[in-house]
Order: structure tokens, then C-alpha cells, then sequence
């Protein structure tokens, strides 16, 4: 049996979730709630990670498998192997570097978010947070413009944009990135008819 | 030719050019110098990747690929794979995930930087950056005891860990961690005997 630590709100955790699905082994694998926070504690968990970041993956050896997209990678393999990512060739290293891509974007929402809706009132910069937010946006930008990437079979790239677009939804529902990408907006509502990605969407803020 | 976007000062770009030299596949790679910094744009470089992170590397057709850990293993499977990150088994996987939890220690180190010495007087946030600093110090003290780790053949995760080391001299010279972790100094003195590590010690800051 395989253990995720996890939060319902985060979306890597979403990711690998979705990932797990897709690859069948969503019964492999237990789900522990997980509570991280900046600036609070959690001796427990950081002895697990001193990072304090969700999601890790505990293998039935105790072996700590981080980040999440190692984690996919990890269960990519588990299933197989080139399901989600291909196996080889220049298509693996785009598919990568977009992976990486869209979790920088994630990446930056949460500083973004953690600047303007978690740091104490008064010590906000606005510069920080508009920077975070923009390479988010240039992000969805540059995605609604990657049609091929959007039409193709399902792999860990599209997982991860509605990922993306879900935690968009979920923090920032007022943003409009359905009115501004049209493109990542069907691909989102075609997303939405899998029960993986449906099911998974994060709870209401 | 292949074309590194970097800055000296990048210890992710560090670790890229350490393993590009470990591969013996530095001639094969431009070096490029681009500024980057929180809250200031760089339109140029935004088009190339809108997370606006060094390094990328840009290959002869145009692809870009991201992150550091995406371009190190691109890089050792040019060199024939399996050279500085184990090509399967459970070592893949550690080795993976260790290099994640490096990634990461220096993600907290560069936060704490840009919120103790280049976000403006009077916005910053103690717990914030305390919090910060301890996943990276947690960090440390991980691989201060994972001996096995610190003693066998150089590979991603040693070439990270100087990379974590050579960035806390850099920009937090007086933090102790010699004292603290006399592994973590007797592993980084004998790296500092191989040219790739030391040929790219970071400028003094």
C-alpha cells in the first residue's frame, strides 16, 4: 500500500490524484489529510519532509517520494510506464518542460495568494504579488495558444493545466481567464466530463 | 549548439553548469547571461518562459526546456544516461527525490532572501521568512546524516547539495552551517577539490 499526504486544497495533491486514477491505482494508495500552513508548524510532518510541502508519496519501505511531479512519474512507471509522459524522444522533454511550466504557475498563484490573502495586513507588496500573478496569466497565455497540446490524448500536461485552471477557480474566481482564453476554457469543459478530473475539483472556498 | 539562459549568481544554473561539465558536455553549451529580479519585468525574457526563472536551456530547434531538473536530465541522457541520475530501480527514485528536496531548500533560501533583503522596509514578515529558513536548515540536517548519501560517487543529488551550500556562503555567510553540520563541511571541502564545483563558486555577493 502506498500512503499520500495530502490536502483536499492543494493542487498538486489534485494532480497526482487525477494521475493515480487515470493510471489505475487509485486503490493502491491510502490518503492521509495533511495540515501546512506558512509560518505555522508541523513537527510531525516536517520529520517526513522539511520542506512541510503536500503532497509526498510513503512507499511500503518508508522511501519519502517527492515532489508531485516525481510522484507521477513515479506512478507513470508503476502503470507501466509512457502513459502520462512518453517514454522517450523530444516529445518527453516537451511534455516535461510544460509539466515544469505549469507547476511554476502553480507555484506562483499560491505566493500570490499567500501575499495578498494569508500575510498580515500592512506588509503586502503589491510589485511581488502583480509579478507572481502575471507569470501565472503569461502562462495561461502562452497554454491557449498550444492548440496541439490541448487536442491531444490525455497526459500529465493537460492534468496539470486543469490543475492550473481548478485553483483558478478556487482562489481567484473573479480572474476572467474563461473570457480571456477561450481555448483553455474548452479544454477545460471537455476535461470536466472525465470523473477523475470532476471528481476532484477543490471544495468551495 | 545548445544555449543556457543563466545568471553566476543562479545556483540552479550552478548546478546545471556543474553537471554539464561532469558529462563532459560544457563545449556544447552557450552561456548566455540574463537579469532577472522580483517585481521587475523582462519582456524579452518572459517570452521565452513566462515564469521568468534561470536557467532555461533552448535547444537547436527552438524547444525550450525547464526546469533545472529537466535540464540536467536531458542532459545526462546526451551523455548516454543513467551518469548522474540512476536510470531505474529504487535508487532512481531516491536520487530523484532527494534532488526534489534540494530543489526545494533552495526555493525557501531564495524566499527568505527576497523577503529579508530586497522586499522594502517595513513589509516584511518574521514568521514568513523563519519559516523559510528552517525548511532549509531542516534540510541540511537531513543530509547532514544521510552518510551514504554524502560518501558514494558524485552524483545530481551531491552536485545540488553544493549548490545548496555554496548559495548559504553566498548570501548567508555568517548562518554556521559548518559548525552545525560537519558532514555537510567534510563533503563540501572534498567537492571543492573537483574543478566543475569549484570553477563555479558563486562571485563574492
Amino acid at each position: 500500500m502506498l500512503t499520500l499526504r495530502y490536502s483536499p486544497a492543494s493542487p498538486y495533491a489534485r494532480k497526482v490524484r487525477i494521475a493515480a486514477i487515470e493510471l489505475g491505482l487509485i486503490d493502491k494508495i491510502e490518503f492521509v489529510p495533511t495540515s501546512v500552513a506558512p509560518g505555522q508548524p508541523n513537527d510531525e510532518y516536517t520529520k517526513i519532509t522539511p520542506l512541510k510541502k503536500l503532497p509526498v508519496l510513503i512507499l511500503d519501505n518508508g522511501d519519502v517520494i517527492l515532489d508531485s511531479h516525481v510522484i507521477v512519474e513515479y506512478l507513470d512507471e508503476l502503470a507501466g510506464g509512457g502513459k502520462l509522459i512518453p517514454a522517450s524522444g523530444p516529445d518527453r522533454w516537451r511534455v516535461k518542460s510544460d509539466h515544469s511550466l505549469l507547476q511554476g504557475m502553480l507555484d506562483s498563484m499560491l505566493l500570490c495568494r499567500y501575499e495578498r490573502m494569508v500575510r498580515p495586513e500592512g506588509l503586502k507588496w503589491q510589485a511581488w504579488s502583480d509579478d507572481h500573478w502575471n507569470r501565472a496569466w503569461a502562462g495561461m497565455a502562452r497554454f491557449n495558444q498550444k492548440t496541439e497540446v490541448l487536442s491531444r490524448p490525455l497526459d500529465i500536461v493537460q492534468i496539470a493545466l486543469a490543475c492550473v485552471l481548478g485553483y483558478a477557480d478556487f482562489r481567484y474566481a473573479d480572474c476572467g481567464w474563461r473570457k480571456a482564453f477561450p481555448n483553455l476554457d474548452a479544454v477545460n469543459e471537455r476535461m470536466l466530463s472525465r470523473p477523475s478530473i470532476k471528481i476532484s475539483v477543490p471544495p468551495k472556498a
